[in-house]
């Protein structure tokens, strides 16, 4: 047995595995695989409008927001992002929160002026900024709900910017409730909460679309996308029957606010025993806390290698921290099941007793 | 029995299909599925190696050579290409030959000025250009050497162009040996020759880039991946992985000029048949047909109904000509076996006999 804890690619549902695994040897009896059947033909749209709806269902979103499903990951919205929605002559206001906000910042820097208005940069991204005001000329207010390599996560949106909000979820979308609507654009890579690497999940209200003079290619014009319903060339046909498979997976377990529930014990019952464990120090701030990637290291990191190679012998894999935080992150997406995290604890508590 | 000669994505090796639903279950005995393994651990990252590296023998390419595989299709090379290569100020020539290369000129046109050097359009993009001669001044040559719509595929390439050769391949890489080194840079969507959707390939010459002033985003700069080795962000993981399997097979067939013997015998044995039928129409010129997508119309259209219907009756699907054009396109990718295509012929001369 494996228990998979990895910050993305992450785990899966077991059923969406091998319901995938069917469909690449026959895609719903058609005696094909769904890597060859063509993506105009009536079998292939439904899969990709029943996934827009089922997104749209999922998120409880209003009837003009379009649903999309791209490709490039969240790297690509990082420029396709500003090279939408900022004119040359417009400041975007920018929260800078860890690696991957960082990252958009710099891309946006290419398309117009940058406005960080708020930054958790001195004290190393260990949390998340207490408040943002931006100013109401700002071609949008974006942050990053949650930092997957920090391990830090939004838990007051700010939603009362003026301006659109415009949100990477990459890491947490589907995870908890929020006020999706209230989103002016939310982009997410699929390899985490919504299915396999290869399709990016955008989420735009068309209102905040068309308003910069900008030429923009056709295959980055979310114009474009919505007008072809998601069609406007090839999409990465197999990635999005995975978001549909993993979709239909998520309503099935009740939906958004199932999962919400259960990812609050998961990462309660973590958080709760690396704080009982004295070996365990937890870098991230108590309100900022991801329920999503929980980021903690040994106070003595001569332990380190031992613990590594004990869960390494229990089957726990991509528990390893990201080079620039180090130490561990554990990934607690929605597909993992209590039973997984608890091998894990269970090691913990038994090595902090040997160690101890 | 499904006879599948869709234009892309098109059929696929039954070993590609077998051994990638094994993966999307237990990807190389890891206990994980291929969807859920992260891209940075050693099992994916030689994934990725070893794919570059076989593209890069069966194309024969040289030493400086660099070997990516990125998303978005051609569609997005149509702006990558000039946003990379085309300074605001230079022009790039361009052949107009079909559907596609008209989109990637006017992709092009966001960036910089387009000579149209060589164009079909008048003939109804029914054969390619005879010849083609560009300014030295030029940024590049654009050539699609294949149009999967209009049945058309480049028999003389214009190598003796002296500006780098940029040619859109989706539709023919890996078909036909050609002097691929003779090419700045080349791109294909992977869906056709090269494994299935969500997969682009290009292969540029790194000393063409660089040359323009333009501040490229990070994940259109084709620099930034060739220095992240194809890593800048999480790739499109099964995508890569099926493209990989497709390379294996294609050396364990003999590689591409075994592939190029069985695409002549079998666009030949088309070919042939088609004029050995008088109900039927070729209308691309001779020189110019395509050995890849085959287009023919029936003289009389009122016979088209009951042909479409015996087709599908024998499980015959993907021969309906693109809209724009009409009629039947029978696509014979290098997946296509033989025994395949046999089964159409029989069903076309069965039906010429009944109807002749």
């Amino acid at each position: 047995m494996v228990y998979n804890f990895n910050a993305g690619p992450g785990i899966l549902p077991p059923e969406v595995m091998e319901e995938a695994a069917r469909a690449v040897l026959d895609f719903n009896g058609s005696g094909l695989s769904i890597l060859e059947v063509g993506h105009r033909e009536a079998p292939f749209v439904a899969v990709m409008e029943e996934t827009r709806s089922l997104i749209k269902e999922l998120l409880q979103l209003e009837s003009n927001r379009e649903v999309l499903l791209l490709q490039g990951g969240a790297t690509m919205q990082f420029m396709q992002v500003p090279m939408n929605l900022l004119a040359t002559n417009q400041t975007a206001a920018y929260t800078d929160t860890g690696t991957w906000s960082a990252k958009a910042i710099k891309e946006a820097k290419v398309f117009g002026a940058v406005d960080v208005v708020a930054s958790t940069k001195e004290i190393g991204y260990t949390s998340m900024p207490a408040s943002v005001t931006c100013s109401d000329t700002s071609a949008y207010l974006h942050i990053t709900t949650n930092e997957t390599i920090a391990g830090t996560q939004w838990q007051n949106i700010p939603y009362q910017s003026r301006v659109p909000l415009v949100a990477d979820m990459s890491s947490d979308i589907f995870s908890r409730a929020l006020d999706f609507n209230r989103f002016g654009l939310i982009y997410a890579g699929a390899q985490k909460n919504a299915g396999a690497a290869g399709a990016t999940l955008v989420v735009v209200n068309p209102d905040i679309l068309g308003k910069t003079d900008r030429n923009i290619p056709s295959i980055l014009d979310y114009r474009l996308h919505i007008k072809e319903g998601s069609m406007l060339n090839t999409p990465p046909v197999f990635a999005v029957y995975v978001v549909l498979l993993t979709m239909r997976w998520l309503k099935k377990q009740g939906g958004i606010a199932a999962m919400e529930k259960r990812n609050q014990e998961k990462s309660d019952l973590l958080y709760q025993t690396i704080e009982s464990i004295p070996l365990f120090h937890l870098p991230v701030s108590k309100e900022s806390r991801s329920k999503m990637n929980v980021v903690f290291t040994f106070k003595d990191p001569s332990l380190e290698a031992s613990f590594s190679q004990q869960c390494k012998e229990a089957g726990i894999v991509g528990i390893k921290g990201h080079r620039s935080v180090g130490g561990y992150r554990v990934s607690l997406y929605n597909a993992l099941p209590l039973s997984h995290l608890e091998v894990l604890i269970q090691l913990m508590r038994d090595f902090a007793q040997r160690n101890g």
